[in-house]
């Protein structure tokens, strides 16, 4: 790795407890941020039904972290190195999603305020920039011209998440609703997978 | 795997971070489950033997995740690659799984009530009903002539949950009770581990 | 496997899977026992004193957990194969776990009644059994002759453990205090790592 | 491992479970901790702005454990053998680190008191004495002349933090808020990461 065969002062770990341990914190966020649906507070279809809004926003914030899950196994699988850098930027991207779960129940508990809207966005863009901040930080360690490096390209998708994400923060102090509507834009944008990291860039990858 | 080697738009993943996941969202879910089990009111016998409807439930509940866990280890074991749509159908089940914790609360709580037993059978429901789309999802991804494709053959199985539990639904408002011996009657059913998924094709599975 | 070449009724499955999700289960619940051990309710030192009983519980389940997963890791080292009673038999045991923090949380509370002393030997009792269970299913699924059947040889810390915890169980409807005093015993007999599994029969294991 | 191949007392065994073990107790604690994060008792901006301190803290220990997650990868990245010794340090290393969710909840409500600060120092004292406790056994495990045993070298940064949180324990009960700010240079002091384990020491370390 070190092109002179000395202590080099980044040198590479591969991936996978960093994929173990992403893949960890990711299924308990996931989880977790279901116990945000609590049970409703009597055994009748009324409070079954006052727990829509809530069932809403946890569908909305399931298929968030779901595809942060997605995105982050396409993108470690055509890694082949790790630096400590990338370890502090992915532990960055799971601190924003770690603040998922208590959004959600802020948002379910308080969907028509303005505040709990907006800082829905504000912890998505957060995760936005933290993914964004993770692909640079990938390609740093690995160069330009490995197999991550070709694969990334432009990140136009998560540019224009980052875009939609700040403009639903602002648009969350006209309209909740509207901004929640951006939100679910950007997940729609995301469902469809990356086909950056799907492609075979010289082989198929072995997995 | 795309036989032109060029770039092909449902390239192939291995299954082992997909089994990680799945593994430790179960793994979350069964064990979160386990806090809708709230701890008596007071130190005694009447205050514990109050909590044996939750711990009633709870099994089930357990009993059910269990299930899955096993029939997604035997399913994922015959399956050699993954595409987007399985990840989105694995996802997707999941996400119906999450929601166990919740329901077992509320029937814990009011398992008298018809709302609660009938939600717990649309949540099983949605379920079996997620995991027979994971199922044509991989057989899709693998072909009708792979292990996995040789090994499902039909689905007798998982219709037969699909309609019990619709039917335990329907019998929830008539009797709570009623459909809670359904769902416990599937649960016997799948508990008996599923051959198709057993039974060698060609070779004994690495695993 | 099987020794007629045809499908086996009871084929065998590798451990790895086994053994993530088991590590993944008893891992949520050695972390949510913690959840049992509530902030104080104030900022003095009186409050904070108000926990030590609690705090003493949640170290006794740590290291209940603790011992499990560890007998756990050493007797699927040396186990190659698993059935699909194994997989059963191993839920059961994870079952019986999965109360600890639920109990640990009552006992936390109300530590001078006899039924929290008793039920949490109970719950300690039903471990102890299922682990018995699993010891038999994966010498059944292994044979005496493989490893496994050679290192496990008698069962005897298991027998006494069962003994004391059931004698315990008793004893907390005489004193709640000695029947957590025998628990602890129990614990520092099993901690103790289990040479059974620990020497190795043959060549070193790779693990 | 044993050199006379006989059955040796202290024969050791891979790394890779007692790895995936650890990083799922740290990723539940990561995300458990999130928890103590109330979402705000109604939509205003007042609501969410009194839950910053609460933030803060979580900030400070999501680093914490961050921290311990990113040291524990680099020390048994370099670790060949595991004693049973290694496996008892490593859960007392996991056991008081399962403390963080609550004094970091205790200090969220609480965080102008002295015995919160204090005992917030005390869990981080407990932590890193403990790590410091593993390293040794690593080392025991392995010898000196291990590639753990060459790359540990002294344990300088372990000693400075264990002097650093016994000094913020003391500080607490002058002021809280120097407290923390101790804790919070710890926490900068170890984010830059540990250069013994990533300089390779003979040749680059497959992973």
């Amino acid at each position: 790795m070190s092109e002179f065969g000395g202590p080099s002062p980044q040198p590479t770990i591969g991936t996978s407890r960093l994929e173990a341990f992403s893949d960890g914190v990711m299924a308990v966020i996931i989880t977790i941020t279901a116990l945000s649906l609590k049970a409703p507070l009597s055994g009748s279809f009324e409070a079954l039904s006052r727990r829509l809004p809530e069932l809403l926003v946890y569908i909305l914030s399931f298929t968030f972290v779901g595809i942060y899950w997605n995105n982050h196994h396409h993108l470690l699988r055509v890694t082949d190195h790790i630096s400590a850098g990338v370890m502090w930027a992915n532990l960055h991207l799971l601190f924003w999603l770690s603040l998922i779960p208590v959004v959600t129940e802020w948002v379910g508990s308080f969907y028509g305020d303005h505040w709990p809207a907006a800082t829905y966005g504000i912890v998505a863009l957060g995760s936005a920039i933290a993914f964004g901040i993770l692909v640079v930080a990938i390609i740093r360690a690995n160069g330009r011209d490995s197999a991550v490096g070709r694969a990334v390209g432009s990140n136009r998708k998560g540019n224009i998440s980052v875009a939609l994400y700040a403009g639903g923060v602002g648009l969350a102090f006209l309209s909740p609703y509207a901004a929640y509507a951006v939100y679910a834009v950007v997940a729609i944008i995301w469902f469809v997978p990356d086909r950056r990291f799907e492609r075979p860039v010289a082989a198929p990858f072995p997995d």
